[in-house]
């Protein structure tokens, strides 16, 4: 369900770019006339991932909810694991000792593993940062735990991904100018110091890259610093972060637009936790490559279903009777062999079949969604599948509404 | 997986004994000659189940944490329903509407669905039974709710199962002899009503059978008059309730001796709502054909696995660094692709891959053990696989045996 050979069909035969280093690279193939959009290949030790990429999120060693091999069918080729709740359980060394992150997660794909910084931001209330590192409370057994940049490394290279994102600090509120330039700034010595640490350890030439990651708030100066800042390190691959934490829109689109464009044009760009199919068409017209989320296995988990025609809400009412397809134009098991009055049944009885078929058709929604905004990458055309596919998406799917149109 | 080809080069070339009727039928391969067992195939209008086999719950619909095609991978071939369950909610009338059960549960191999007897029994506080029926409350929406043989065969028959039990009585106390008798005499009237409703529809020409139950608690002489009121009705196949109903285990082998060796031999024979392996054994010894209970479900989701070496508590902090297998004799994906110590992990995080990877896995185990059994039947071998397979399975495996043992 790939439809990795149709893309390479509309390549160029040799890339517009391109960066080689021990087991990774980047290839751009294409660039869109009417916006920043790129499609490209990132390639990893444990494979390539054709970009723009959807990353579906394993927090702690699973995409909840999914088996492994389901994953590979429904089109994931490089997932998301973290390295702050596999730190505290079961602990790193554990993972190592027990085979590593691939044979934990059984993915023999390429894996990214975040650094902890997000959750640092996220659970602020319990999370005491100083210039040297974090403290905070594990939410496992209530322990203090000690996050530095070096030990975020150390923690990364023994779990494993192909991908260690450096450790940084996401300000609590981007608007905060004061606050996103003390970030940026330990952001940017942090990074010096993972670097440092990661040539230390030769985690590189040993199959794991390290990639950078850009703060700075909404504030276009702030984020060119710490960008120029990070990419002085030649690194395999940058992130843009700190965006989509609570701002507007247009600030979210402001931030990618003073980050992405900036980086080297032959290296992956990852726009970190977002997001929903309007988020990727932003960002992908402003040069994004790679996303993560947990919007589509959560929203899975809450009977909530990204479709073709809008989001629809399983636990509706409206749906008992719906001898309809969710989705007639998506090609997974929960669309090809349920009903959505069936679908609700197993949602409403709070049977784990509902989630898991659920996260299975998100997924499988946001992969094909990437699917065709590579094609129309290809062919030029992102702007006409935007205007064609979005409207739909972004509203909610009524039971009436649907009764009308089938 | 299923190892039926390896069956059928070991069976005579002509079953020794044999019924056809409507799209059923049952054949008896073979008989042991040191116990009653017997290797079989039961045929239905949705496919053929080789006897002895064990079918698993889909209590509302749905094998709890199974995907259908994992199911069959497992080795699963014929499955359950609940009535009770599925006419509180989401209604007979809904599955009928939403193609019938056997598109409810994705499962296109044939089906039964229990009558709501053993939930009367297990509901008894809040069930109120008279010579007629039971009235309860719904556990949805606390409605009152009226079940009658007659009402029960017709919410049977909009379900659509393969096999439809007959609404008996199990009484709550297999060692009290007035309520047995009391119970054994309803269960004995029901059945007549059960066998006039479902020949009024024409049930078994349009592709459902109807089972009748035995009851008697722990007195031979009531099963056997029970039984012998049953088996005047010349249904397609019958089944031994109220056993394993909390009584210990002389009186369960009591109540199956007293009850399946007067059963026509030419029809499949079903001890409802057994067991474990040793249930098996014992039971399968005494004549029995069909086997279905919660347990290998119910278990995975408490984190205890079935292995050839014994029980295993997954929550145990013995498996933590646990680089082995769950059963290094098991081909099922939690044993091929996992440790113990990664599922262990699963487990202890709360993940929902923890249960179901070992829902697989109980059910594969489950399956396997059936075809063990079977091959042994057909090499007249049986109480020799008791004797070599049984103490090890019986057993709890504990870390630092299973330490010593590898």
């Amino acid at each position: 369900m790939s439809g990795a050979s149709a893309e390479g069909a509309t390549r160029a035969a040799r890339p517009i770019a391109s960066s080689r280093r021990a087991g990774f690279g980047f290839d751009l193939h294409a660039r869109a006339s009417t916006s920043r959009a790129r499609l490209g290949t990132f390639h990893t030790p444990h494979g390539a991932v054709e970009t723009p990429a959807f990353m579906p999120v394993g927090t702690k060693g699973t995409v909840k909810g999914v088996f492994p091999r389901d994953l590979r069918a429904v089109g994931s080729t490089m997932i998301l694991a973290n390295t702050y709740h596999l730190h505290l359980r079961p602990g790193e060394a554990l993972v190592k000792e027990l085979g590593g992150l691939h044979r934990f997660m059984d993915w023999d794909g390429p894996i990214l593993t975040d650094s902890g910084g997000y959750q640092v931001f996220s659970l602020g209330h319990i999370a005491k940062i100083d210039d040297d590192g974090v403290t905070l409370r594990s939410v496992v057994d209530g322990a203090l735990v000690r996050f530095t940049p070096r030990g975020v490394i150390d923690i990364e290279r023994a779990l494993g991904a192909d991908v260690a994102m450096a450790f940084d600090q996401c300000p609590a509120d981007p608007t905060a100018r004061a606050d996103v330039e003390a970030a940026c700034e330990r952001t940017r010595r942090w990074l010096e110091l993972c670097v440092r640490r990661h040539r230390e350890l030769g985690a590189e030439e040993t199959g794991q890259a390290l990639f950078g990651i850009v703060q700075g708030g909404i504030f276009a100066d702030l984020r060119r610093a710490n960008l120029e800042a990070a990419v002085a390190h030649d690194l395999v691959g940058y992130a843009v972060g700190g965006v989509s934490v609570g701002e507007d829109r247009d600030h979210v689109r402001a931030g990618i637009d003073a980050s992405a464009p900036f980086l080297p044009e032959d290296r992956p760009r990852y726009l970190m936790g977002v997001g929903t199919p309007e988020d990727f068409f932003d960002a992908i017209e402003r040069g994004i490559d790679l996303f993560d989320c947990v919007t589509p296995t959560r929203h899975a988990r809450n009977h909530n279903a990204f479709t073709s025609r809008g989001k629809v809400n399983l636990r509706n009412g409206g749906w008992k009777r719906d001898g309809a397809p969710l989705d007639p134009e998506c090609d997974c098991v929960a669309c090809t062999r349920y009903s959505k009055g069936i679908l609700r049944h197993l949602c409403t009885s709070e049977e784990m079949l509902g989630p898991m078929l659920l996260t299975l058709h998100n997924l499988r929604f946001f992969h094909r969604l990437m699917e065709r905004i590579r094609a129309a990458i290809a062919a030029d055309r992102l702007l006409e599948l935007r205007a064609e596919a979005l409207p739909a998406m972004n509203a909610r799917l009524s039971p009436d509404a649907a009764g009308d149109a089938e």
